[in-house]
C-alpha cells in the first residue's frame, strides 16, 4: 500500500539485476530475473521444509552448501512442483545455459520458482531470455525484480534503508513476494534481501534464521511450509564495514535494523493477504516459553471462525478463547488468561469483565488494524503474529487461481 | 439429506425424551430437551479436550464418573461457554432445579450445550420449562429431541437401526448435530446414541472410544476440539441380550453396526458443513502407522487452499502434494506415492502420470462425492477422514453467526 512505483529504492552495490517478460503468463509481465553477485559476496539461505519441495529448492539449498553463488534466476508463473525428475531435468537445463552463457560453473547458481503447482516449466522460454537478461544487468533494477516475482499478490513489496553505522553508509535493500495467507503455510513466500556490509557466510547464516524466527515464521507455521518458500540473504561486503569489528552496540543496531526490514517485509505480505479487509496483530504475552507463546498465537490467527468473524467485525471472542483452549499449554484452565481486543478489556478471573461493552469493541472491529491481547500470566515470554481476516475475496481468488 | 421428518424411528425402551421451546432464540423453536434414562443403564461417555470447556462439560464429567445418571438435560442457542464461574453457577441452578421436581439428586444429571459463546445462558427460561418437560417424557420423541439440539445445522440427523442378534431384536438409535466443518475442531459437536443391549459401563465405555477414533474423531482433530463437544452412549439393558455372554461372532456383529451408526451420523454432519457442496472422502493407505496415515488426511482435508479448489471443481493437484509434503512423516520425499482423484492415477514414481488428462479430472469433479486417495507404499495401515470444501456460503454463515 505505500510502495508506489517511483519509491527511491537504494541500490546494493554488488548486486546486480535483470528482467524480463519471459512468456511464462498470458499477459504480458515481468515474470522472469536473474541477479548477479559480486564473488566477494557472502550468502546465506533459508528454505521450506515441506517433502514436496520443488526442484528449484533441492538445487538452491545444494548448490549454497557447495560454493558460494554468482547468479540467482528467479520466476514466476510456474512453481517447478510436484513434477518430479522433469521438473528437475528442466531446471538443470536452463541453469546450464545461464552457466555457459555467463562462464560461471553450474553450481554457482541458485535457482527460485513460484506459481502455480505440478505443471511443467517452459524451459525454452526461459533459456531464450538469458542472453537478454544478461545483457541488461543494472544495479538500479530492485522495482522491476519486484515486480517479476509477484503471482497473487496485488503490489510491489519493498523495503530500504540506508544508515549510518561506524561513521559509514550502509545499505539495506530487500524484496518479498506471498500473499495467500488463510492458512499462511500454503502460499510461496520468496525473498530477497541485501546489505553492503561484509559478513562472514557462518554469521550471515546465524543472522538470518534468527530473524526469520520472528519475521517470516511469525506469519508461516515452523516446518509447515510451502513447495518453494526460499528466503536469500546477501552480503556483498562492498562496504567499508566488516560486522566482525563493529562495537556490540553497533552489531545490536545494524541487526535491529536488518530485523525491521524482515518483520516489514513480513507484514506486507499479510497486507496484501489474498482478500485480506484487516491486518490483525496478534500479542501473547506472560507465557511460560516463546514456543507455546507461538503455539498460542497462531492458533488464534490460523482459526477461520476467528477470521471469519473479524470480517464481519463481530467481536465473537468466545471463539478466540475457544482456539486458545485447543493448545496443548501447562495450564489446566483458562482462568489466568486476560483478553483483550487493542485495550478493551473481555475477560480475566475466569469471567466476562462486568464493564466490557459489546458495542466498544463493534466499534474497535471497524478499525483496519486490530490487536488481540492476550495475557497468561505464567511465565516470561512473548510471541507477536501477524495475519489477517477471513473474506468472500478469499474464496473468488483462490478457487479462480489456474482460470 | 435423506432423514424426512416422517422418517420411521425405532425408539429404545428406556429412554424418555421431551422437547420444548423455551425461548433460547428469538423465533419459536425446540431448543431445550430433557431425556430420562433407565435406572439399570448404563452410560458412557467421549467429551472435548479443549481447555476452554463449557461448565456443562465439568459437570457431565464429574457426575458420569460419580454416578449413574438418570437424566440427561440439552440446550441450544447457548454454549454456555467462556462464563467462567457464573456459567458454572447458571448449569448447576438449573440442574438443582430438575433435580428437586425429579426426585433424584443433582450428581445424577448430565448437562449438554451447544451455540454462541461468552453469553451468560438464560437460566429462568430453562427453569420455567422444566415442569412441561418433565411432564411430557415419551419413548417416541428422537425426531423433536434431534430437532431441539440443531445450530447451524441444515437438517435433522439420526441414525436408526433395528436388527436381530442372538434371536432377539436390538434398537440402536442415535442424532446428532453439527456442521461447522471448514477446520472442525471449531464447531461443537454433540450426539446422543442409545441401545436397549446389556452392556456393563466399563466395557460400554471402551466401545465408544474405540468407535469414536474411527467415526467423529476422523471429522474432527483429536484433542483440537470445541468447548462442547460431548459424545454420549446409552446402553438401556431392556432387551434380553447381554453383551457379554455373546459369542464373539455376534459381539463383532454388534460392534459393527455400532460403528456404522457413528460413521453415518459422522458423515451426515460433513454432508451439512457450512456451505459445504461437496462431500470428500480421503483414503490414505498403505502407511507404517495409523497415526501418521490420519495426519496425512487431516492434512489435506484442512488445507483450505485444497478445499476451495474441489469447491472450484478444478483438478489443481499440485495443492493435495503440497499439503501432503508438510506432514512429518518417516519418508524423505513423495517418491513413493501414488496421488489418485477417484480412480484417476495423477502422480506416481515423483511425476505426473502421462496418461494424466485434466479433462477427465475435472469431469469428475463435476461429482457431489470425491475421493481422494493416496497411497504411501511404506507401510500396512490405513485412515479415511471426510470433508466438505470451503464455499462463500462458508463466509456467510460465519460471518453472520451472531446477527
Amino acid at each position: 500500500m505505500n510502495d508506489k512505483k517511483n519509491i527511491k529504492i537504494y541500490s546494493v552495490e554488488g548486486v546486480k539485476i535483470s528482467s524480463v517478460s519471459s512468456g511464462m503468463y498470458n499477459n504480458k509481465r515481468l515474470d522472469l530475473s536473474i541477479i548477479e553477485i559480486n564473488s566477494t559476496a557472502s550468502v546465506a539461505g533459508v528454505f521450506t521444509k515441506n517433502k514436496a519441495k520443488s526442484p528449484s529448492v533441492v538445487i538452491s539449498q545444494e548448490n549454497l552448501k557447495k560454493n558460494k553463488p554468482r547468479f540467482l534466476i528467479v520466476n514466476a508463473g510456474n512453481a517447478n512442483a510436484g513434477t518430479g525428475k522433469d521438473g528437475y531435468n528442466d531446471a538443470v537445463k536452463y541453469c546450464q545455459t545461464l552457466a555457459n552463457k555467463s562462464n560461471c560453473s553450474i553450481d554457482d547458481i541458485l535457482v527460485f520458482s513460484t506459481g502455480v503447482i505440478g505443471q511443467r516449466i517452459k524451459v525454452k522460454n526461459i533459456i531464450n531470455s538469458i542472453p537478454f537478461l544478461l545483457n541488461n544487468l543494472n544495479e538500479n533494477k530492485w522495482n522491476e525484480f519486484s515486480q517479476s516475482i509477484l503471482t497473487t499478490d496485488t503490489e510491489n513489496k519493498i523495503i530500504t534503508k540506508k544508515f549510518k553505522i561506524a561513521g559509514e553508509f550502509i545499505t539495506i535493500t530487500g524484496v518479498t513476494k506471498g500473499s495467500g495467507m488463510i492458512m499462511p503455510n500454503m502460499a510461496t513466500m520468496l525473498s530477497f534481501v541485501a546489505t553492503d556490509m561484509q559478513i562472514p557466510k557462518k554469521i550471515l547464516s546465524k543472522i538470518l534464521q534468527d530473524i526469520t524466527n520472528i519475521s517470516f515464521n511469525m506469519i508461516t507455521v515452523d516446518g509447515d511450509t510451502s513447495t518453494n518458500d526460499s528466503s536469500i540473504l546477501i552480503a556483498t561486503g562492498k562496504s567499508k564495514i566488516f560486522y566482525n569489528k563493529l562495537t556490540s552496540c553497533d552489531k545490536n543496531k545494524f541487526n535491529n535494523i536488518l530485523q525491521s526490514v524482515y518483520i516489514e517485509l513480513a507484514k506486507k505480505i499479510i497486507k496484501d493477504g489474498e482478500g485480506a479487509t484487516k491486518f490483525i496483530t496478534i500479542n501473547v504475552d506472560k507465557v511460560s516459553t516463546f514456543k507455546i507463546a507461538k503455539e498460542i498465537a497462531m492458533a488464534v490467527a490460523n482459526s477461520p471462525l476467528v477470521k471469519t468473524a473479524l470480517f464481519a467485525e463481530d467481536p465473537n471472542w468466545g471463539r478466540i478463547l475457544s482456539a486458545i483452549g485447543n493448545v496443548n499449554t501447562n495450564v489446566k484452565d483458562l482462568s489466568s488468561i486476560e483478553l483483550r481486543l487493542g485495550k478493551i478489556l473481555i475477560y480475566k478471573n475466569n469471567k466476562l469483565n462486568s464493564k466490557y461493552s459489546e458495542e466498544a469493541a463493534k466499534k474497535y472491529l471497524k478499525n483496519k488494524n486490530i490487536d488481540i491481547n492476550i495475557k497468561y500470566n505464567t511465565g516470561l515470554f512473548k510471541a507477536t503474529v501477524w495475519t489477517s481476516d477471513l473474506s468472500h475475496e478469499y474464496i473468488n481468488i483462490n478457487a479462480d487461481y489456474r482460470s
